[in-house]
């Protein structure tokens, strides 16, 4: 998508490294960073530099071809796998992911190991800009839809939590591209953003994104949702970062509370997911929610008024604090599934095979 | 309630001014300041210097008792109680307690209405005192209760949201006091703590008492009390702005993502409120709902790593973000209101009478 006039991949490639956006400085700093060795890979994986479960994943391919130009063994490809999948337990197309790359290395020569996976992850990365383009159409049709049914309002109201943009892909992105390509083609949207505490990926990242592209949208704390969804939001749409067989939904912490609150006063509730966000071996009592630094609860990252990115503390020094980065919404809450492949029901079986292709 | 071994009420008078903790710089400062006119007063309301709705009350009439050391005519009167009642919108006890002192002054002569006034304030303080004492036995009678149900576990986990303790009241506090009440009397709780942004009360002030009283707690943001509801909660308790006849609760915004998850996992949700959060005439869409700065959304105060108390900007400058304070629990989801007189049912008839008394 552009910013500032300039098209941006959040993941490019460029000769024997990937060039990404360090997001952990966005919106204050515009910054990219080259990424060349598994652990390098690894260590902007854990940090937050880039995240998203689509990204998440593209990145760890880049990083496991980087490890094989070191050690081309099945002893160095396990060990760099091992290395990666350990940075964050609960994204899906992370293990996704490197399962594609071992797969395309798997009965290839040592000797051009590293090339042919540096292919496959050149793939993964084009393969989700098309993946995300069809979330993209599927939902805006969604979303236009619903702007239809209500005789096209002059401002249909989306709710939105995290961020699930194109800085959570490579492109276009999975919730928002639905956004984008809706507003495109001329439905006045107006999106409520969560901040999403604790990392502010809302206030931070979606709000900046929706600005870069022209999108109306109004900044909100999480807490603020169920009161905008007692008066005046059409649907929401978020993101995932595991969805099991029954369409349950693992995403940003506090989908849950926005599902309910959707639920409560009868407004649609949507995920949109590439396929390989789709588990079909996990119950959703299985699944490892990440539990993240308490540092992130009781401190809040930013720009001090006099221009310094810093962090300041909000609560008392001795404070305990819990911080589980993910909730699972059940399945109940979920009005559609918009994957590549169109709208699903969650449980939906005809959902079943199309996911199990992948 | 006890700060480093010292008694201390939220609001005391000393002599023709009151001393108030400025609650805006806890818990990194503890700094308390005098307020001796009606416009230091209004300000102190207005900046959040104190609140909770029952401080707010209080507060205010003294600051009326001090504007009538300056003008004590009707209008002097009239005037006063307009620029108190315009600070806050929200809190019913605000408008409650300037009518119990308006009503103290009504037939007394000009000149002795400045000291009855101020009889008048201390008389609601120390009423505010008893009645939040009352609230405490009689929270913490609901929660032994819970305690007992359930064979006496080694923890008993409440939910709690914003700071509804003794820094929102004169002393004890109303949902807190009922924390305080079972702690004391040996129900081994642990609280969890919503942060409860955009100010950060929970954070800065809930995990602040707690700690200073020794009761075992634990910071969360607020996205992240539908997770704790789905695992380990056994009750929420929270406080009130108002209360409408119906049962339905206006309190700080996110009040009503606790209530709809409490009831999805099948959890009791209390409120705990004096009568005078009770209002007999308002249906709840009528409640008018404090918009308070974006600046408290796109900005967040703490101190930083050099020790400097400050904000930092989450969003982009440009970020358009919306800051309602309050939202509205409908009584459907309220399984009781813990008050002075006891407990109560939402729509309880045997509430009402008592509730219409005061």
């Amino acid at each position: 998508m552009k910013y500032r006039g300039k098209h941006y991949r959040s993941i490019e490639r460029q000769g024997d490294a990937v060039v990404v956006i360090d997001q952990s400085r966005l919106p204050h700093e515009f910054v990219q960073m080259e990424l060349r060795s598994v652990e390098s890979v690894a260590q902007a994986i854990s940090g937050l530099i880039v995240r998203g479960a689509p990204l998440i994943g593209i990145t760890a391919a880049y990083g496991l071809a980087f490890a094989l130009r070191q050690d081309p063994s099945n002893k160095g490809l396990q060990s760099a796998r091992a290395r990666l999948l350990a940075t964050r337990p609960t994204a899906r197309n992370l293990d996704w992911a490197l399962r594609a790359v071992v797969k395309a290395v798997d009965n290839v020569h040592p000797e051009t190991r590293a090339v042919a996976a540096l292919a496959a992850a050149d793939a993964l990365a084009e393969a989700d800009v098309t993946t995300n383009a069809a979330l993209g159409r599927h939902g805006a049709a969604v979303l236009r839809d619903l702007w239809e049914q209500r005789g096209r309002p002059s401002r249909l109201e989306i709710a939105t939590h995290c961020n699930a943009g194109w800085l959570a892909c490579v492109d276009w992105g999975t919730a928002l591209a639905a956004i984008y390509v809706a507003h495109d083609s001329g439905v006045p949207l107006h999106v409520w953003v969560d901040e999403t505490r604790p990392v502010n990926q809302g206030a931070r990242l979606t709000a900046w994104e929706l600005g870069a592209h022209g999108v109306p949208h109004t900044l909100q704390v999480d807490a603020a949702s169920g009161y905008r969804l007692q008066r005046s939001v059409a649907a929401c749409i978020v993101g995932a970062d595991r969805v099991t067989r029954q369409g349950d939904v693992c995403n940003k912490i506090g989908t849950y509370l926005l599902a309910l609150a959707a639920r409560d006063n009868e407004v649609p509730f949507y995920v949109s997911l590439p396929s390989s966000t789709f588990d079909e071996a996990i119950n959703s009592d299985d699944i490892e929610i990440e539990e993240r630094s308490p540092a992130e609860v009781t401190h809040v990252w930013g720009r001090s008024d006099d221009g310094r990115y810093l962090r300041v503390q909000t609560a008392a020094p001795e404070t305990p604090a819990s911080n589980p980065a993910f909730d699972v919404t059940p399945a109940r809450l979920v009005t559609g599934l918009i994957t590549e492949h169109g709208l699903f029901a969650p449980g939906d079986e005809a959902w079943l095979p199309v996911a199990a292709t992948l």
